[in-house]
């Protein structure tokens, strides 16, 4: 492994702040402010998102990605009702199982070929609706980008919640990296949430170069008041509340935000494009946001992961995961491409 | 109300980050590091709370009280049994009810007059053993100091600790403000907790002068391996944990811990001293950590309110309660018995 | 301890089947019948309910006291609401934690003098409305008759409904000894439970001569859906249900119902009647229902408990509690009386 | 449809009570017992489960298979940890997500060919362990005889326990239909469970001619203490439990159980071979116990479902299922496959 702190391509939270993102941290630490919410750099926060997502829009700010899909889906959902998503989703298989702990979710999941669902995928679990017997599909939860490094098109997102809304179910986008997915659309948050029917949404600010930071985007006001209580009830209510609200308002201002996720996609691209040239190296999916799965010899991927942090996707078919972050550099690039390319030439 | 920013005397949590603090997470903020946990931080984190509650100790940063709380405490029961505490506990009237909703505990609740429980206090509700129609008491939970101001003297949690030891029970702590009472008692940590017989405590920073970090600290290795777990199930685990970690570095430093809670605790003695002078205005509780509770006529609280920030404690007696911090200046104090004085002359 | 099928004092819960139940458990054991509720007899308990508690309720056959309590409460709630109980109440004392546990239910428990709760006392928990740190009270659960024996009135009840709806709150009626309550009364089910405001209530049959049968019954429309899945969900659901059915509709038909429960009370004032005259023997609570509560001196409870069935309600008082049921006759408390007497003699 | 009692192929939930069972009911409603299961009745269920099952079987009997496979399953696993089963399980399809709601549990779902899971389809979901992220496999289990009507052979669930404990997982058995996998392979229950290293079961008894008790058993020991707890918390725990008890009783006296499934299944044998000489029905999966699965075309389904009971189990395919019963009778059968021709032939 290299020096400690070298920038890798494990995960897009292995990086650090981002210096605008700390002083505004430090800017706001003056004096006393009330505590849970009820203080003026959370009232901006409210401002920013309502700019971003449309005036029906409310944002509660909450520690961890985990927290603000479980908390946001816990709202949407009865206790008898349940949740369909891809098999990939971050809810199923990175949660430790905290929805089905904590938020009491029956998850419905399906096999996706790219880590997105259509109707026609969520029409296999989409079903049995006033069967008492058959935990009520009730919400779907799509991830943008997705888990698998692909993007929804706006369509692809209207598709699926007219579909869903047609069958009286709601539709939460996990938008852990929400921002590398609008960059990649080139299109502001709104185009395919608020306006694509999107009811709730997880807005990820952590790997987007935050500290500590997520939302949750209720744009259908019926859950305005649930999410107020059960950020609580769900041990997601942070007492000095501005110091996480700040780093949000951080990010969306002066497109801070876009200029971290459009950095992070380039780099993607770029790793990508130097990948591409290697012999015997196998991209396996399409680049479509800051990830990069591919394919390469055992002993290579060895030998690499003593000089580079990053992560096997797969442990059947080898396939590896390579993330790029708001810092990532291009240098940060060539040097890993061309360790891959040393390394595949001694195999 | 006084200018935004200004300190008062409603929580210790609306309080900012000590610089100190501040400083040490920007000095971690520097290239990639493992996230979760896998850090160098967090790594001097663990030597550091070893240091100061024994080489047996185990420490688990989590986001906020509550989460600490919680998690220690599932931890520490099987899904049958339940926890004993004190009315006033705050895992009783201020978590939301996480404690029911998201760890399954029942609480078993007991009337105290000063906010802490005696081995004689317990045995009201310590009994059932055996019998499946009661949920199994098998946690006794404290708070040090308590929700009252109060502090538990060692030889007070040694006999809490026989007690229940003596009948197959744990006992748990609620440390959200221990550095308070470890400062009110001139005592080491370990000397009331490892020392005394607790088998795993929750260790508040947030309030002592970080921006956002507590950790569950376990004195008894049986729970390390649950509290590993039920930390990420519970939607308690940072991804960039070295933020938080360096938060509890800096405090657990050249007894910053230490000098921030005598201040707090020396702030509030001479808020007692001074208000004790003021004729109508009764100190109710003793005054032995940073709060102090006072019962006042209505229409001076009232009139008080619209100049600082302070919460009524009990609607029905009027009781009030008044909280120093670890940034409350002597001047601070002194403005505020000053205008207690003046409000009460008018009265 | 007298042979092992003897009559005793014990619980209402040691009798057996009402030969009129058993005989309609056989009579509808004919040939298949749709399974889960959708049949001939349970068709019929619709209509049965809805002569006993108006044309609005709608009830629900379940397996047990803990389950038609725990699913009732559960759907009259949202996931961040509490309950208000006496501290004596069956949800709190004896369902081992299946409220909180199952139900996920934080309860606000109040010490009463006589196990009944009233509008003054329910005050004691009903605050905090919109704070989001306090678990939301919103449904009072009130016990008829009550665990200590005693029987609210008509007026007791309206007067909690009452205040309950004033503040916004539900109020179900655990009813596992309602027909015991109706029989002290004098009057029809739906006097104290419709009629007074109820809006949801466990309808007892098991202690009053069934199997194995009790019901939810809602009287409020909003909670007949959640019911529904919930029961499913909650694992209340009957696969046979017409058997369950049977049951309840048997003691529904020609006041068998009625006639059981007159029986236990009969039986319980002979008993307080006779245990009076017995010198140093001391009745400590009013016998309205099928409770006897009494003092008496510790080695002739020994002594007793070697010859009948009967608990020790409180250890450090020394209090029994002597229960009589549908089956209970008039020689069983003779003979009681008599052991009594016999038993103190040699004391 | 045929007359309301008429015996249909919907479930062999929609039979009564063996006469046999019956009469044993009525055999112990003999004065008082002592209730939740410290009674003569229940005593004796002991013995005739250790008979069953070898000396270290217990057995718990409680109200249904939903109830008796969450608590069993409850009291296996941590509540980190996770369970394994084939996406056809009823845990996973028929429970109204109780599992995850009561049980809190989340499972790893697998696709499997015909509902029986292998130790290579197992290594599907059996990873991550050590992993805070991922759920825990702890629990693998397998139901017999299968929700498709399939038999695991004694081989096949060797291999299955012999993989699981290698892993340090568990094996449960839901057996509602356990009796009819016992006839269909000859052998007595503990050749394919206890001697097979299943750890625990559920029982079934409704289906086989109860009217209403299933037990949990438990074979290895460590979850004896855990069940008598969570059977109570998760409201399974029957007051007058020799009435339950009486109905396991009566299946497990000379050989009774045998007699009902072999009948059940034999009839489905005799259907299956009715119905194959009909041109244009596909049985579509092997018939081994007493479920034949069929395709037929969607108007014949429509014109029986007319005349007789049964469910469409694949609205995509149309394949149906017709679930034999320890009552249907050869002219049930015979009927049944007659009516098939005659629709078939209108076709």
């Amino acid at each position: 492994m290299s020096s400690s702190n070298a920038r890798g391509f494990a995960s897009d939270n292995y990086s650090g702040i981002h210096p605008d993102v700390l002083a505004a941290i430090a800017k706001v630490n003056v004096g006393h402010q009330t505590s849970y919410g009820d203080d003026d750099t959370t009232a901006l926060l409210a401002d920013k998102f309502r700019l971003h997502f449309g005036e029906e829009a409310h944002a509660f700010p909450v520690f961890n990605g985990t927290g603000a899909n479980v908390v946001a889906i816990q709202a949407m959902t009865k206790p008898w009702e349940a949740v369909i998503c891809a098999g990939t989703a971050h809810v199923n298989v990175d949660e430790g199982g905290a929805p089905e702990k904590v938020g009491r979710l029956k998850l419905w999941t399906i096999p996706t070929p790219d880590g997105k669902l259509t109707p026609e995928l969520i029409d296999q679990q989409a079903w049995g609706f006033g069967d008492v017997h058959r935990a009520q599909p009730s919400v779907v939860t799509i991830t943008q980008s997705s888990e698998l490094g692909t993007v929804y098109s706006v369509d692809e997102i209207k598709a699926i919640t007219e579909h869903a809304h047609s069958l009286g179910m709601l539709v939460h986008l996990d938008g852990a990296r929400i921002s590398n997915a609008a960059a990649a659309l080139g299109l502001p948050f709104r185009a395919f949430t608020t306006d694509a029917g999107i009811d709730a949404l997880s807005f990820g600010a952590t790997k987007n170069g935050a500290m500590l930071s997520e939302a949750i985007v209720i744009l259908n006001p019926e859950f305005v008041k649930p999410i107020a209580y059960l950020r609580k009830t769900s041990m997601q209510l942070a007492s000095k509340m501005r110091f996480i609200s700040a780093q949000l308002n951080a990010l969306l201002t002066d497109d801070l935000w876009l200029n971290n996720a459009n950095n992070a996609n380039q780099m993607a691209a770029r790793l990508a494009a130097g990948v591409s040239k290697i012999q015997g190296v196998k991209i396996v999916r399409p680049v479509e946001a800051n990830a990069v799965f591919a394919i390469l010899p055992a002993t290579v991927v060895e030998a690499l992961q003593k000089r580079f942090h990053f992560y096997t996707w797969d442990q059947v078919t080898g396939e590896v995961r390579w993330m790029c972050s708001w810092d990532t550099t291009p240098s940060d690039v060539d040097t890993f491409v061309a360790a891959i390319a040393e390394e595949m030439s001694k195999n």
